[in-house]
């Protein structure tokens, strides 16, 4: 027989008993972590979201009570009222918050039962499949680590709400039932029912609306909400993700990235972090050249060389054939990994060769007997050197090289850094590293499509002095765009955007498209900035990878609380699910029962 | 030509200068209110969502600056460096903040310029369309009257959200892309690319998911959040709709009152307004009686008298008649009514025979000479009076009568009361009366279905005492449900939930669904259910219908950005709009070309 709740209320929390309440009656209210009988006594652990409390059962003390606990299995939720009693010395335990105390308990109340979970509640549970975690994710989410996760995401959201209020900002609401206006990814559509044939889409992000918020005059715009694009998922996307949404007028990235590092700095005292600013900031081309990567983990250095010049001419064709061809000869030195065997250099030639189509991957040692290497003896043991000392190498480092176009060479170079850092262990632990990306070029030139694209979105601004160059060389036009790097991970991106209708005219031409197109899709934008449109930028945040980051988590499944698989499924409700045909008829559309496309 | 913003700044907002700034250099930012020419001297009130300041042109002492000022025109973007001066005595303008002072213009850029809009940016523009405003939403936004609405609604959600976290509440986020479990409303359904023929739904509430939550032992949780019905719309009524969501482990409705009357005290200190506490709890079966509404009015009094037992075997056949056939004579009296014509009454009486089927509206008005009216001569003045004085009317008001079933009478009688508190004028202006509505019946019967059907949702609790009628006398049992009424609107409903799995499947079996029809569409919770589920309950808030009462509004589109109409059509985008075939083919879906149904 279970007990009703009644008016039975929690004096203390699950954490929350120390010695200073011994004497003391208190009521707890939670779940059984352990049950465990010695002699005549049992012994059961009580969990709620705050902490752990020994609860102790005497026949002698209290017989019906005791009777009771008998019955009580793990998970099984309770409540009781009892006596605070202090821990012989012998058995205090250190590691737990409560541990001095625990508590005599006089009535106990067996509010729920439980049938066996599937898996442990508790943390450190590798061996359990994500899969059967996921079904189950009410009971996952009940281990300590996910709570800790998500009262994390909590704080960080608010404290978020709370800055930016106090910088002037309004929390102003965008439409989830939008319209479609595909570009860059694909959108998911909502049949409409009174609208027969036609469809809303779900927003990929409230650009537009947040433009909108700036002709409106709000000024300083943010929303923390969700936002939705229907990709081929990757192990670290979600068909739905919340983002920070932020949008400023009379702006220049300058005043964006003061605000934001603002914000960063509070967010990271919730881990006790300082957070030193202004952060580095490194334009697009430079951020390829010395990292290969537009998005660099400079939590460690190991940047890329270019040896071009020392190369050129020299003995090894492979490089000085490719220098006098318009490539280049660029390294990178990973210190310390002298030691490598050559299986393992082989394995990460193999390995960029597959991924980034590179034709070779050349490299040196600089052991205790000086240089080694394959390619050391085309190249002599003087040049060797010099090389070791141009990219600031020396005695126990290996150095990798390769030879080819600038944009091959940095993306495979860029590749093998983060690689090597991970293997060397040179990651620091507990480090938050950020880094604005800057000077983004505006379009780049899409071969399938056969036409220029944006390479943020089509309403980011030139630079004022490439201006000129948007009708005839849009290649060559940099943007007003900026990404914020956190310890290798782009964690949001923004630009200014272009507030002239004119300008806007000539951007959209230049991708290419007509007037008319740009009307059908964008009128009611192109509208609004004839209206008296400000200056205006702005950025938004992947909030749920900044929630993973900052929880030390490598999926961002373990700060969402119901994520789905990366086939796009709820394992738990079974969702997506076949749905009724009236529901079909009564929305005019139906289903083609073509075969799963293969893409 | 138009400026470059560069690195112009405001040192102040518009509606921020008084007369302790003058002589200082300012800068400010904003949008031309209005231009006017006076003598030599050019005149412009520059506005931003602060305020407005005037700024004051002169040739003499910047003739570039007046040149350029007067090619500006209503809703060009400003900016101005100036100096600030003290207006004359008899130029000070008390109704503006700034008044007291206008800038010298020095400086002026012209960051944007602006076509004429379509109607003017500014309050009181009763005359313009809806449809209109709807279309040009950015410049609609842009009147004072909304950026209060705006600025209103962020500060309730943000107090909402610091009240809650106070209260040891998480944020936690629920997905929307979900499983679709019809009952109630329709839902929005959403095509699965990857599964293709399947859908997910958008979700009409967190109510399951915010149930896990507890499951899952996070104790105390809410969300501002998006929800979506699929409903014909009524005025009132949006596709898409924000919600606060809450639920709490290990609570009775008390603890839930308590809880919202504290945040309702917060939110109203926005408005300045002391709320006193605790607020009137009312059972439903009273409030019916009392006031013929579950939501009552409550700033006004005018209630619901019974007098069948007063009319009993009377002269007036259609009363006794009606008491002696098991039905009721209720009444309404109407203060200081009895100067309304016939006309006006008869106008009432068409009303109500024709939206709430009642047979005839009988009345006595109470005059200086006593009380007159068609039914006078059935009752007497001896018994005209004794009514009068039976339901708290004296001379000089108005009684009405309706003689039927009792809930034909409260209905009709409800309603006449909230139209003669309007008519007459008896609704204080800026009062904010709450009240809760408790002890709901848990289901009713649905004669269409000829099924019980839950009033609130499945997973609603009976009351404890009625727990043993749920299998044979569903009817009868009573919910642990409540509303939260403000003025008359229902802004809330919630109540305790089951959380046994044995009741909850007694629940279902209540409501005729098969065990394998719950497990289908129910089958997590009820597996949720069996692994420890705490004793819970909670409640959802209307946000937007709060901001629509506190800003004093009538309808909800003056509190949501980007409201649509009443077909669930966005003026702004077009959207729903028709996508490419393309986009449905890659989704597996295909449009029936059927008319639109009526409904």
């Amino acid at each position: 027989m279970l007990d009703h709740l009644g008016d039975l209320k929690r004096t203390h929390h699950c954490g929350e008993l120390r010695s200073e309440q011994v004497g003391e009656k208190v009521t707890l209210l939670g779940w059984v972590a352990k049950r465990r009988d010695l002699g005549s006594l049992t012994f059961i652990d009580i969990r709620d979201r705050w902490g752990l409390t020994q609860l102790v059962l005497d026949p002698e003390y209290q017989a019906e009570s005791h009777a009771k606990a008998k019955s009580v299995r793990t998970e099984y939720v309770l409540g009781v009222i009892g006596e605070v009693r202090a821990r012989d010395a012998k058995t205090v335990n250190n590691k737990l918050a409560t541990g001095e105390v625990e508590v005599f308990v006089q009535e106990l109340f067996i509010l729920n039962n439980a049938q066996t979970t599937p898996f442990p509640v508790k943390d450190d549970i590798d061996d359990v499949g994500e899969e059967l975690r996921l079904k189950h994710r009410y009971l996952d989410l009940r281990r300590p680590a996910l709570q800790k996760n998500f009262i994390l995401r909590h704080q960080i959201g608010l404290t978020v709400r709370n800055y930016l209020n106090a910088k002037d900002f309004l929390e102003l609401e965008t439409p989830m039932l939008t319209k479609s206006t595909p570009e860059g990814a694909r959108d998911y559509l909502v049949p409409s029912r009174v609208h027969k044939g036609s469809f809303y889409a779900l927003p990929q992000s409230p650009q537009i609306f947040k433009q909108l918020f700036m002709v409106s005059g709000f000024e300083r715009y943010f929303q923390i909400t969700r936002c939705f694009r229907d990709e081929d998922l990757r192990a670290d996307r979600q068909p739905e993700f919340t983002q920070i949404d932020m949008e400023m007028s009379f702006v220049q990235p300058d005043d964006v990235f003061n605000l934001l590092e603002g914000m960063m700095v509070e967010v990271l005292k919730l881990l006790n972090h300082d957070v030193q600013t202004p952060f580095p900031r490194l334009p697009y081309a430079d951020a390829m050249d010395r990292f290969g990567s537009d998005k660099p983990d400079t939590r460690y250095a190991m940047e890329l060389k270019d040896l071009s010049e020392a190369v050129a001419g020299c003995n090894f064709g492979v490089f000085a054939d490719c220098v006098a061809n318009n490539g280049v000869v660029k390294a990178v030195c990973a210190p310390g990994a002298a030691s490598k065997s050559r299986k393992e250099i082989d394995s990460l030639e193999s390995w960029l060769k597959q991924d980034y189509g590179i034709r070779g991957l050349a490299w040196l040692k600089y052991g205790e007997n000086g240089v080694t290497g394959p390619i050391k003896k085309f190249l002599g043991e003087e040049l060797c050197v010099k090389l070791f000392e141009q990219a600031g190498g020396g005695q126990g480092d290996i150095m990798f090289f390769v030879a080819d176009t600038r944009e091959k060479a940095n993306q495979a170079l860029g590749a093998l850094r983060c690689r090597l850092a991970e293997m060397l262990d040179l990651i620091p632990e507990n480090t938050f590293e950020f880094l604005w990306v800057t000077d983004f070029p505006l379009v780049e030139f899409d071969d399938q499509a056969s036409r220029y694209v944006a390479l943020h979105h089509p309403f980011t601004s030139p630079n004022d002095e490439d201006m000129n160059l948007l009708k005839d060389e849009p290649g060559k036009v940099r943007a007003k765009a900026y990404d914020l790097v956190l310890n290798g991970f782009e964690i949001g991106g923004g630009s200014i955007r272009i507030h002239r209708r004119d300008v806007q005219d000539a951007m959209f031409a230049a991708l290419g498209l007509s007037p008319e197109e740009a009307e059908e899709k964008f009128g009611f934008l192109l509208n609004a900035l004839s209206y008296g449109a400000p200056p205006h930028g702005g950025i938004a945040l992947g909030f749920d990878r900044i929630c993973m980051l900052m929880s030390g988590e490598k999926s961002l499944r373990e700060v969402i609380a119901f994520p789905k698989t990366t086939s796009a499924y709820c394992l738990m409700t079974e969702s997506p699910s076949r749905v009724a045909v009236d529901q079909l008829v009564d929305l005019g559309v139906t289903v083609l029962h073509a075969p799963k496309k293969e893409s």
